[in-house]
């Protein structure tokens, strides 16, 4: 019989990942297709029984879209500059917290979850100061001093990757990349002139129709493409700082490799373990107030 | 009783508009949706024959994407340089002529459709020399001197613009834009730093949430950036040349107004027009050898 002290949730658009925790330590971890995008405000509370059943009564403490305006409840944004120790808003009647996101005015931006992962290094490096890279369907760059967000930018590189290699005219010529060269080529390229990189794109549809570029080529160009592009754009964020990358796996290791191939200074953190450490500290500062 | 001499077909992926023709006089016009993107090859003749019905048995020639490899019939690609007269390709067994398409083999480029339109302008306008812009899902750039195709290329700004204002997360914000004048300014700063606009993207969504951006803005500002980013690359072409911009009108008016705010030379043509007169140019071609 597992007892948590706790609950840990990472709540997002499409998953629920959930995990029984005692302190620091996994219990027991579950997860769930009823994301946020299939759900209405009241159908939460017996979506979390079902996927808790057998735990017992715990508090739970949760990040991601489920404290959007159109989630369970809206946990409202933070503004930045704002300390990275995460700030919760209770569910009334249940015993539930969820992590609001960070919001930047001028120029205007938003983060959700995002802000959990940063929590999540800081508990784990306490002193890191410099910028922090989560790459996912919107990239975020992130300043990050003396335990604050200062501020922060968002990519639409990922959703612009598979919208092009899925939804364009190039899903009949782009494949999974498989040459790490090739990829580095398309992003020092597209870094040394973003501006002629828009008019390389429908070249990776020509490219395969009148010459012999083939689908995984054409697919490491478009992420390198698109990626040097990225990095052209947010260079003030890693020129003259260390970069700390922190996400899935395959993703984190496209920017790492990136960002070593440009000669920036990169790091990288998992970002499930990014999440579970930013949740614990949320928990240890929730704790003691109940 | 329409007896026409020829048919003119403008036969693209979603759409088949058709013309009866008394050399190049329309004696009647009629369209259908039985484009490309639905037909297998051997379903074309039925298509055309119940389209055409009631117009007698005449010579028909066929520009756009009906000439493709998934088309009715390939008509192989001209490579640049090449003459802007319409080259055309014979579909064994019929009564049907298909424009050939122009490739260029480096950088690798394709068009087919818009190799007829400026046929069409040089039927008008036998002198002309300098570039055509051809917005529409794949804008393309073209130099042209004397009655030659030298170069060109396609951007995907049409189809970006429609997959960020449809499929990804700037559905929520972005609408019908409705300002000229926003979307000039966003034409201006898209062409002033091509780069830091890969990064005003997200912005679209972010200042509807945490400001005030309205849809309508937003909808401007998207298609100035993208044109913007798109005029910056395609610099050279209408850099010190004069611009003919053929397309639909909605999409010709945007790229007149983005050209001259920036203080290039242009003009306009209609791309049905366009399109039809250098059918006709095909025909007065063809007719001598049959």
């Amino acid at each position: 019989m597992i007892r948590p002290e706790w609950i840990a949730a990472d709540w997002g658009t499409t998953n629920l990942r959930i995990w029984a925790m005692d302190g620091d330590r996994i219990l027991e971890s579950r997860s769930s297709s009823d994301g946020m995008g299939v759900l209405k405000p009241d159908q939460y509370p017996a979506v979390l029984a079902r996927v808790i059943d057998g735990w017992g009564k715990a508090p739970v403490i949760a990040c991601g879209m489920v404290g959007s305006r159109q989630g369970w409840r809206e946990a409202p944004y933070t503004a930045t500059p704002t300390l990275v120790s995460p700030h919760l808003v209770a569910v009334p009647g249940q015993d539930v917290w969820i992590v609001s996101g960070v919001k930047q005015m001028d120029p205007p931006d938003v983060m959700r979850g995002e802000e959990t992962q940063i929590a999540g290094l800081l508990k784990r490096m306490p002193t890191f100061s410099g910028t922090v890279c989560l790459p996912g369907t919107h990239t975020k760059w992130v300043r990050v001093e003396d335990g604050e967000i200062i501020s922060f930018q968002s990519f639409m590189t990922g959703e612009l990757y598979s919208l092009l290699s899925n939804h364009s005219v190039l899903r009949h010529s782009v494949g999974e990349g498989d040459d790490p060269a090739e990829f580095m080529r398309a992003v020092k390229e597209a870094l040394a002139d973003p501006t002629a990189s828009f008019g390389r794109l429908f070249q990776l549809r020509a490219g395969g129709l009148v010459g012999d570029l083939m689908r995984e080529k054409a697919g490491d160009r478009l992420s390198g493409l698109l990626i040097g592009w990225e990095l052209a754009s947010a260079k003030r964020y890693w020129d003259e700082h260390e970069v700390m990358v922190i996400g899935a796996p395959r993703l984190f290791a496209l920017y790492h490799e990136a960002l070593q191939g440009i000669g920036a200074a990169s790091s990288v953190m998992s970002g499930e373990d990014a999440t579970l450490a930013g949740l614990c500290a949320a928990w240890s500062n929730l704790k003691d107030t109940l």
